[in-house]
């Protein structure tokens, strides 16, 4: 299983709508950063990243210039060995950030390949527990109209999604208010989550907890930075809505700080920004550990093998940047859950002639 | 003060002789970024990163393709509102890793630029609290043997450092109580400092603390990983000596969680890779109001004008590297401290033509 060739590349993919939150303002398009594996079998393994407004031709230089040439000619199946080689050689700049996204497009195709090679699908290959996964519609949403708002969810209730996610922090309080409201009253008793992208300081974020209690809320994200831990427990305590936190948090010592004081309720890794699967599942048991589900962000076609795997699953966000118009097998729904494929590894097949087709 | 050119560069330099510590292995070369700026008025700014081993390539990508459009056309004086939008560009890729090298690189051209435009030098521009700064020789040396150990430093005195800082770590402690013995009797009462590089669990730490206690060190530096604050605070109770940390951490927010939890004596934040000028003198305050002194790491032609702006500086670092050689003007030290220069700015003027030369 000795790894003989490593090809990436990076696409810039325009999105069909622009999308907005409160911290990364207008979004027009995405990066993909994509790694293939290929061992002396020629069997393949593939893996990719993807970032926002920022960060991709970094990715491609550590991938190209640090990462590649320490992992060809190892032995693909000790996938743990390699990513602590890739954490150690990229430490002194890494610890997370740009670091984080570069070894998980590997670990990725590590992942992918160890599991076609056993001809076995990820969810299956990493805990076989339950391949039907709670599933919510994520909408990237904050400067649509309320009427835009509603009209959107009303097709991802129409695509059969359950449960839907949107953003909070407008420049009012009062705004979101109403919006929160009237989604409430479109969706019935259905799962309202929300995310707040960071925008507030901990006294806004109590505050607005405060008046966004009363529309039953599964969870507010990202209420305040990721660096201020007593912030999330004070939040969580005194603003009285579960906090969901983590896409922005970038290793395993990130999440323990946050967990063990009391500052999350949902767990949210995203393998892409914390490293990888190998990170991911180490995390996933830190929040089992102490009581807590996890939950996911960003590429729903990788977590729902993750979240499938693991006892302590909570929602999959299926995710707005529409990178299924370029597989071959786009995830499916079936009442409001999102099923992990039998597919040997992740079993997402790219249509790279559509991609090259959308690169810059 | 119009930003009207910036100009990045990589330059590989060879060291004179390989470098070892105990995680980062023999070192050979290491990787320098520079950046220079120039305003609507032909001023110019100077400023760089250094790396090891890793990720230079990816920190110019970061300033080419994501920082540079930023900064291109804005007000150069406004240092602070453009670091705020170089960290929140790279904020989802971020964080500190490697963002934080290339908003340093950046961060330190806009200072140098700044103060050259008043006719300044840095030390006075940022506070001006003593241009004579205690200094030690930091040397990487930890596979050199005893003897060249000793003629190293014989050498750091006869150049009139005071002050010595040796590297511990190796595979059995009983060698590293040896050697730190051999230093002291050779230093007499000079200060000896030591330094692990992140080598020992939190109980080998407290072990290796207590075997080098006798030896009366000024420091223990990086008995751990960074991730771990309730270990530095075991370390520091329980070892008996005093702990200096954080040329790997990278924002004010890891150096508060530290320092308020107890877990470091002397608080060493590197400015290329904390972020630049900007955070590092706000950590210098976070230690500064928990009644605790800063020292630094690296880049001491830089770190000598912030030590000796600040009331609470401790020892400079200077360092091995030998970026010297490519200077017209040198560090310069007296009866064991280093001068801070009255030239404007920064005063470093780099030798391009050698630079050039000694560049893959």
């Amino acid at each position: 299983m000795t790894l003989q060739a490593i090809e990436s590349r990076h696409f810039r993919i325009p999105l069909a709508a622009t999308l907005s939150d409160s911290t990364h303002g207008d979004i027009a398009h995405f990066d993909l950063v994509t790694v293939r594996l290929i061992d002396q079998d020629g069997a393949e393994g593939l893996g990719y990243a993807y970032t926002v407004h920022a960060g991709a031709q970094a990715i491609l230089a550590l991938i190209e210039h640090d990462l590649k040439p320490l992992l060809l000619g190892q032995d693909a199946s000790r996938i743990e060995a390699l990513w602590q080689r890739m954490w150690w050689r990229l430490h002194f700049v890494g610890r997370g950030g740009l670091a984080a996204f570069a070894i998980a497009a590997l670990d990725v195709a590590l992942w992918d390949l160890a599991a076609r090679r056993q001809n076995l699908p990820l969810w299956r290959l990493l805990g076989g527990h339950d391949p039907a996964v709670k599933a919510y519609a994520g909408g990237i949403d904050l400067q649509f109209s309320t009427e835009q708002l509603l009209r959107q969810t009303e097709a991802n209730l129409a695509k059969g999604f359950q449960a839907i996610k949107m953003k909070v922090g407008r420049d009012r309080l009062a705004q979101d208010v109403e919006r929160v409201a009237a989604m409430r009253q479109l969706l019935g008793d259905r799962p309202l989550l929300v995310d707040a992208n960071m925008r507030w300081s901990v006294a806004e974020a109590i505050r607005a907890a405060r008046a966004l209690a009363p529309y039953d809320l599964v969870w507010l994200e990202e209420p305040t930075i990721p660096d201020d831990v007593a912030g999330h427990v004070r939040i969580m305590t005194e603003g009285g809505l579960p906090v969901a936190a983590g896409e922005n948090l970038h290793s395993i010592y990130e999440f323990k700080a946050l967990i063990e004081a009391g500052g999350v309720a949902y767990p949210e890794p995203d393998l892409v920004t914390c490293g990888g699967i190998t990170p991911w599942l180490k995390i996933a048991r830190l929040a089992e550990a102490a009581n807590l589900p996890v939950t996911s962000h960003g590429v729903h076609d990788l977590h729902v093998h993750l979240l499938a795997a693991v006892p302590n699953a909570s929602y999959l966000e299926v995710h707005g940047f529409g990178l299924d118009a370029f597989m071959a097998e786009p995830l499916v729904l079936q009442d409001g859950r999102a099923i992990a494929p039998e597919r040997a590894g992740h079993g997402i097949t790219v249509d790279w002639a559509a991609l090259n087709a959308a690169a810059t």
